[in-house]
């Protein structure tokens, strides 16, 4: 069939990029980096929003919507910030269009319509965000604030992969604001840990929790804590970050509060996001050969019932049990489907429902209505089992919650057999280059030397763990004095 | 105290500007014509949007997402619509910032990352999703497509007031495609209404539903329908609108799709769209001198419980009714709040609430806990009432209808008593200057006819109501034949 996808052994990048188009979650678009999520992909991340919004919400967190633009002097007041960003930023320079005097039906930027001041598409919101708290905090009393916003960015990133990187996604990003220093960074720990929880639970993915060093952090942050997922081919990807930023955005905007003893301090303030790039790590790490494998927990479409029949004789038969079937499931809050469309063969639709990664299929064919049974096939072992009709609504309840975990916990023990110690060099790069994963070394603490291992390897420092061993050993490369190993990898 | 608001009566449009900001709704930002939705209004529009996106999944809709920029050349393709946005669009000509030589910490637009093409940041999609539509639609097979999408807009407007016209906006845009201009129709009049029910039913706002003279029409469309609303100042407001764009838009981006006899034909489009102006609609439909009133189905605290106590002793007692209250109300799906702070004075806390609109508030004091009643205070008819602890949960519950119900009546009372016919120029002038609202006249068709008494009175036609009644007359201004008459108005 024409869904045919390239094999991941035979190259796993083009694997990816077939997959999010032939799995209809996402397609190029006409603009340059810019991507269209599909009705498939956005309802995945439909759920995928609601689930954790309502972890933010449940942990004292609000909604609200601040603008997309960020006047360029706004945005150039936290130096290291703006200067992380600058280089990927795009620009708004006039407001109007108007006729093209020399081309009759065509239209020409305005140059009577400049901007007085360019406008930066916001890249990340602190700028603009910490300007209007300015206008919201004077005293300890309008502390703590604790915002998220659901919003689309843009940074202007030159090679991009559909959810990947792309030059605009959607993502959420908070940003609180705290009266001291103790409170922020325990905000932003929890919040690591709401992501851990969510990518965990929800979508399956297990991560390590660590601390990025100096020269990975957020431009602005004083640490950044980060979620690391590691994807079927041994790489890394970054699923969500938590920033502790000090006072470096309240001093940049000049945004103070008077304590309890009517003393003047400048604010603390954290900021923490995940993006539809989540969506890139849900693929890569469970999906295969035949298409996508969607945990059930975030599945836009649970079960698909798919009815066997030929002549229409059958047909009304095999629609009362279905529907029945249906009802049931959508009771209890199953996402289903009865697909009885007429336009397709049973295996066609096998074929697609499998691209699709919908974790159960249910067949229902006149013979096996007549033996009380149905065929039922899971889409994470391909497994098909002839299942009794009598209780077949629990039976398929708990087949959800069985695949949940059993997706969960194929993708952990590869995790685990993909963290491996490194103690020479020769390892490191035998490991980089063969077996893939986190490789946990020691390593002496500088920027330098972690420079200096990605010029060699393309191998960056993806987390320290938090809670690390801490262990006497020598750096990988300078062979100086180290106290704790890290986790390097290759990453996305 | 200091929020006090400016009188309905002595400036309706100061009362307006100050109630969004001191209710807490909304803030000016640092970007002109840009607002920030601050944590209390995002949760209002967050209750309008759900339940807006759960009407369009019924109608059988769904999500997806396009990208923010519209490269030139697609913008201008479908020329009607060009015109009709090009002078309000910000425009991104650039897509780097670099280091200011002459001015150290400063950025500016670094001259070599200008585009190649300039991006306009879309005003609305029809342009980017019609060009995408293109690659996706080649049978009658792949018809209809029924997508919304939720997401930020910009026009550059230059008067902006908050909600009501704001330089980016929050919007839902439906765009979909068929195979035949009835069925395109037929959801074009569907979305109409399905706006009309959720402002009528949700919002408590009565609209009128009708079609727009050539002249208000959306430019690139063949129909607009549209809902206008009557404010309490007399003037109409645009509430939503839906278009039959015909196959104007599948022309300029040359969309076709076989028919079942293998026929090649330009796909039928619709468009339709509400936005956070029906924030602007619910305020100044609703609200008075105290601030806010709230439609329970949509406020985003239904019900608050103000303890009432001097001393600390009693407040254990209170508490614990209070929160055996709001766990059984909860229970209900009510959404409650327990203010027990102890920053604020009651009264100060009823100002508040009062400013913000809660339907009903609940006075918890001792002396009435010992004579097993609460009061009880109505938002919309400031009424106080005791009642009984018996049965208080139901009370409440029910109490939120009566009060959803008494605030669309009364608008409806008003809507209905400011819809005034005229028959002469006379008349027209007098009902405009006096007494405001909808005025039903003759007009004779014409958009020169139209224009001229825009610009006589800066009366607009706001429609031509569904189903109006045919009735011979003659053309309040130039007195040729009409066959039925509009509805004008002074508009937002």
């Amino acid at each position: 069939m024409s869904k045919e996808l390239t094999k991941r052994a035979d190259n796993y990048s083009e694997w990816y990029n077939e997959l999010v188009v032939k799995s209809q979650l996402a397609d190029h678009s006409a603009v340059r980096g810019c991507m269209v999520i599909k009705p498939y992909g956005y309802a995945l991340w439909e759920n995928m929003r609601d689930q954790l919004d309502k972890m933010f919400k449940e942990t004292g967190h609000v909604n609200a919507y601040f603008p997309l633009f960020v006047p360029k002097s706004l945005f150039e007041a936290e130096e290291a910030n703006a200067e992380g960003f600058a280089k990927e930023c795009a620009i708004v320079t006039h407001y109007r269009l108007k006729a093209d005097p020399n081309n009759k039906g065509k239209l020409i930027v305005d140059p009577d319509a400049k901007l007085e001041e360019e406008l930066v598409v916001r890249p990340t919101s602190e700028a603009i965000i910490w300007n209007t708290y300015k206008g919201w905090i004077q005293s300890y009393r309008d502390l703590p604030i604790l915002i998220n916003q659901w919003a689309n960015v843009v940074r202007w990133e030159m090679r991009t992969r559909l959810f990947l990187r792309t030059a605009e996604f959607l993502w959420q990003e908070g940003h609180t604001a705290h009266a001291t220093k103790e409170e922020a960074i325990e905000e932003t720990v929890k919040m690591v840990n709401v992501y851990a929880n969510f990518v965990e639970e929800y979508m399956a993915v297990p991560v390590v929790i660590g601390v990025k060093s100096a020269n990975e952090r957020f431009a602005g942050a004083e640490d950044t804590y980060c979620i690391e997922a590691l994807m079927q081919d041994g790489k890394a990807l970054q699923a969500g970050t938590s920033h502790f930023l000090g006072q470096n955005f309240a001093k940049a905007f000049d945004v103070k509060f008077s304590d309890k003893n009517n003393k003047l301090e400048h604010v603390w303030a954290t900021s923490w996001g995940v993006s539809t790039r989540l969506i890139g790590a849900l693929i890569m790490a469970h999906s295969d050969d035949q298409g996508l494998v969607m945990p059930p927990k975030i599945a836009p479409l649970q079960i698909v019932i798919v009815p066997i029949y030929k002549g229409d004789d059958s047909k009304p038969v095999i629609d009362e049990k279905a529907n029945s079937m249906m009802a049931s499931l959508k009771k209890l809050g199953v996402r289903v489907k009865y697909d009885d469309s007429d336009n397709a063969r049973p295996g066609w639709k096998f074929a697609e429902y499998e691209l699709k990664g919908v974790p159960i299929r249910v067949a229902l064919g006149m013979r096996d209505l007549e033996n009380n049974v149905v065929e039922v096939a899971r889409r994470d072992t391909k497994e098909k089992q002839t299942i009794s009709l009598d209780g077949i609504v629990d039976y398929l309840k708990n087949l959800l919650d069985e695949i949940q975990q059993n997706i969960f916990d194929r993708a952990l023990a590869y995790r685990n057999e993909h963290i491996t110690e490194a103690n020479t060099w020769e390892e490191f790069i035998e490991l980089l280059d063969g077996k893939g994963g986190f490789v946990a070394a020691h390593w002496d603490g500088t920027g330098d030397t972690e420079e200096k291992i990605k010029e060699l390897t393309k191998a960056t420092i993806r987390c320290i763990p938090v809670n690390n061993k801490q262990e006497a050993g020598v750096c990988i490369l300078s062979g100086k004095q180290s106290r704790e190993r890290v986790l390097f990898a290759r990453a996305y």
